[in-house]
């Protein structure tokens, strides 16, 4: 007799269903357990349907037999969203076997792609076309774009182009009854009715599983630049962000800021990278180095103590010479406020790769130290100098010692917030012990400032407990009146964003 | 004993609440009818709260006595979503009073203000600090904020800044039961839960009523020119508005198409701005009038027919000499190709208002002329020179002689397209006998092409069974089922949006 995973392996053909344990399965750890080693799950089996209608059937079997979906891109989340339940009854849901290129429509500035295409194949697709998808992010290799729609991904270019919600015209889906939404389109305006579109797009695959999607293209800038600058203060980096703005207007494509501390580390644990450390920051203006970036040195730079960095980042359709001008326009400007001490414009494609190589470097060097206990919360960009100021001392009269790794995307008010225990208590106290009182401290300070706890990483299985007793009470019950409505049965992505 | 409207009043303070037909009530047929007099309703009374806290006791006052509430702003739309139904036992809930401008945080580039705001207020706002906020339409002295999040309002700037869903970052809504949602926030990425901004942005009133909202401000431009241009076809418009990506990137802030007849039109039924019509289309290139734009001559301009007009739109943080260099040098490209063949660039404030004054004088020109059969399509950009042949086409075998005042917003693949009787057949008959066989040749069409059959004006009660006809039909069962959720006893603005 023919148990109900051979039904569906005979719906979906046989190297669609791999069950974990089973002779003919390859390794399945991948897909059971996060990247980062925070959660490990069971599955009744790793299902991979090929196309949308694959995607269906499989959702329709899964209703008639009760069964739990947890869909699953490249599963390269940080909160869990991936990552079965413990009882072995749910199902991974894999989009990975979706990966067409449906369609790109050069004259529209769109194109339609599957939701299992990596990001870094959807950018490729794009650049085939002569054209830009701007979404870029470090795990670009191997997320997929499914993934990061359902999560509404940010970013190193959300200052100018938006998170992926915003590079989203259309999408099709699959509901929780097994039935497909054929809402893919390339348009820019489309009032008719309720906006599904956004509603799915963050929604972590607990409304639909998004099977394609109609994207924006943007032209291919024809310059690119950056500059790497110190600044005595978040404060002083906030008004350099304001000015860079109104100079550059959509110029502007991104705008990091870096404590030293980070930096140091990256000196520390990556050897190969502390000689650019050091010169980019400014300690070492006397030495010599392959970067040869061009240097502008203020008159005051001497005078300053610049613990931290921003990473300016710049595109344009105008020739090289025109961004250049506009940049170190807005520099001596800046550097005559006080708001800059020292910087250096990239002058090659390898000295502006080497600037975001250290920007990129953070999370490894940091990793490198030690285990933290790591925030991602957005503010408001007016109150980021405050909250800086404010958290550190909250912790530091908590922990007296501990450290703290700020770092993050400043144009967007988004701060990585990582803390590391006191030198006087071992990691595996400060986060096993401490973990709920670090993130209060900083979670209530967030939440007086009408930030966020989850600016682009989302909510999952780590922040819902969170986001249940510190969300609008109208917002959560919204929510979970959305949820029932769309999915009756509780059967997408369970436990996931809401409590149940 | 006092009736359920004195309760209403004794909550709300007297001046708030207006019967029709009271001796104390004003004049309401503004908010009863609506001002294109498509539609009459009947209302037992119009409220006017004047803060958050009493649109909650409104709502809960409607909960208690089984009331229904059309919300209104600034009662402008075009597709009667404002309009009250005919049984009188409805209330229109105005927001007008609702218009603090609570908080403008020019460090973070956001505003939080009330929704009974005009837009122009809103615009003046932002321009007194300093700042701009970039919706832009015709109504935008009389409609409210809260109308144009309520409905996604577009505009003439969308294609660089996006409709009112993108300017907008946090909401104050309150719910079908007169419950209260804090959502205000000005956070560029805040990934916590579904995202319930955008569900309410262009749900018309139907699932919350918007009290208030953060929005997005931008840097002011430091300069701004305009360019007319005339082309061959449409085809040669869209070959030119990727040029224009291309070389202009952001600083492209607008691209409206417009056929030769609507601006014959305009020449014909508004005298005062005949000579300027001629001058811009080259249909008077020997004359001499106040204009005076610095004109492009191509070679080629004498042998070619230029049916069609191109208004593009260009604003840069560079000083005006960039903006107008990097403007001169896509037309010559432009030229070069065939795509234009005349052009003038506005050389002062008072020329660029007036090609901008001509672009807008279209729907008052069109209205002097006949009535017509309206449409507010959205098409892929590729698909619109292929649309309006066809369309004309098709138009002309069921309805020879017929005219179309073909215009709008190219730049965002939509098109105003308005059907004229045959010279032959009387206005009121071809609106009273025919609309519903043109509406049906101009949407199998775009619907063919995947297209929008409302791209900025809504649904409202016009297109309500258009929608549910030619709406993807899980699409519509999840709006249906989301209404339901939110809106149990169906009491926010009945059958808008969703048929009953």
């Amino acid at each position: 007799m023919n148990t109900p995973l051979d039904d569906l392996r005979a719906i979906l053909g046989p190297d669609a269903v791999w069950v974990p344990g089973a002779p003919a399965s390859p390794d399945l750890s991948g897909y059971l357990n996060d990247w980062r080693g925070r959660y490990q799950g069971r599955a009744r089996a790793v299902v991979r349907p090929q196309d949308t209608h694959g995607v269906a059937l499989t959702v329709q079997w899964c209703a008639r037999h009760g069964v739990q979906i947890v869909p699953q891109g490249g599963h390269t989340g940080l909160v869990g969203g991936g990552v079965p339940d413990a009882t072995g009854e749910q199902i991974v849901l894999s989009l990975q076997r979706l990966r067409h290129v449906r369609h790109v429509d050069a004259d529209n500035l769109s194109m339609t792609i599957e939701a299992g295409c990596t990001l870094a194949e959807v950018q490729a697709a794009a650049e085939a076309a002569g054209l830009l998808f701007p979404l870029s992010l470090a795990a670009e290799g191997s997320c997929t774009i499914g993934g990061n729609l359902a999560t509404n991904a940010g970013g190193t270019q959300v200052l100018r182009y938006g998170t992926a919600r915003e590079l989203c015209l259309g999408l099709e889906a699959v509901s929780a009854a097994g039935e497909v939404w054929h809402g893919l389109h390339g348009l820019r305006k489309n009032n008719t009715g309720y906006d599904l579109r956004d509603l799915l797009i963050g929604s972590e695959g607990t409304l639909g599983i998004i099977t394609a999607a109609t994207l924006r293209l943007y032209p291919r800038p024809r310059s690119r630049q950056a500059a790497w600058l110190t600044c005595p203060s978040p404060a002083h980096a906030v008004a350099l962000l304001g000015r860079a703005r109104r100079h550059l207007d959509a110029w502007l494509t991104g705008f990091e800021l870096m404590h030293r501390y980070p930096l140091m580390l990256i000196a520390q644990h990556l050897p190969q990278q502390a000689s650019l450390v050091r010169r980019l920051t400014g300690e070492d203006s006397e030495g010599h180095d392959a970067h040869g970036g061009l240097e502008v040195a203020s008159p005051h730079a001497a005078s300053l103590r610049a613990a931290w960095s921003v990473l300016l980042d710049a595109a344009s359709p105008q020739p090289d010479a025109f961004l250049q001008a506009a940049l170190e326009a807005l520099i001596a400007e800046a550097m005559d406020e006080g708001e800059v001490c020292q910087a250096q414009l990239s002058q090659s494609d390898a000295q502006y790769r080497a600037m975001w190589g250290l920007r990129e470097a953070i999370p490894l060097a940091e990793k490198a130290a030690a285990t933290m206990v790591k925030h991602d919360v957005g503010l408001p960009t007016s109150r980021v100098a405050e909250f800086i100021t404010q958290a550190q001392s909250a912790l530091q009269h908590a922990y007296p010692g501990c450290a703290v790794v700020c770092f993050g995307h400043l144009g967007d008010g988004n701060l990585h917030f990582n803390v590391q225990a006191p030198s006087d208590m071992a990691a595996a106290i400060f986060i096993g012990g401490h973990e709920p009182q670090v993130n209060r401290i900083v979670y209530d300070l967030v939440q007086s400032m009408n930030g966020t706890i989850s600016a682009e990483h989302g909510i999952g299985q780590l922040k819902r407990e969170e986001l249940a007793t510190r969300g609008d009470p109208l917002a959560i019950e919204w929510m979970q009146a959305i949820k029932r409505a769309l999915d009756p049965d509780g059967r997408l992505n369970p436990g996931r964003v809401l409590t149940p």
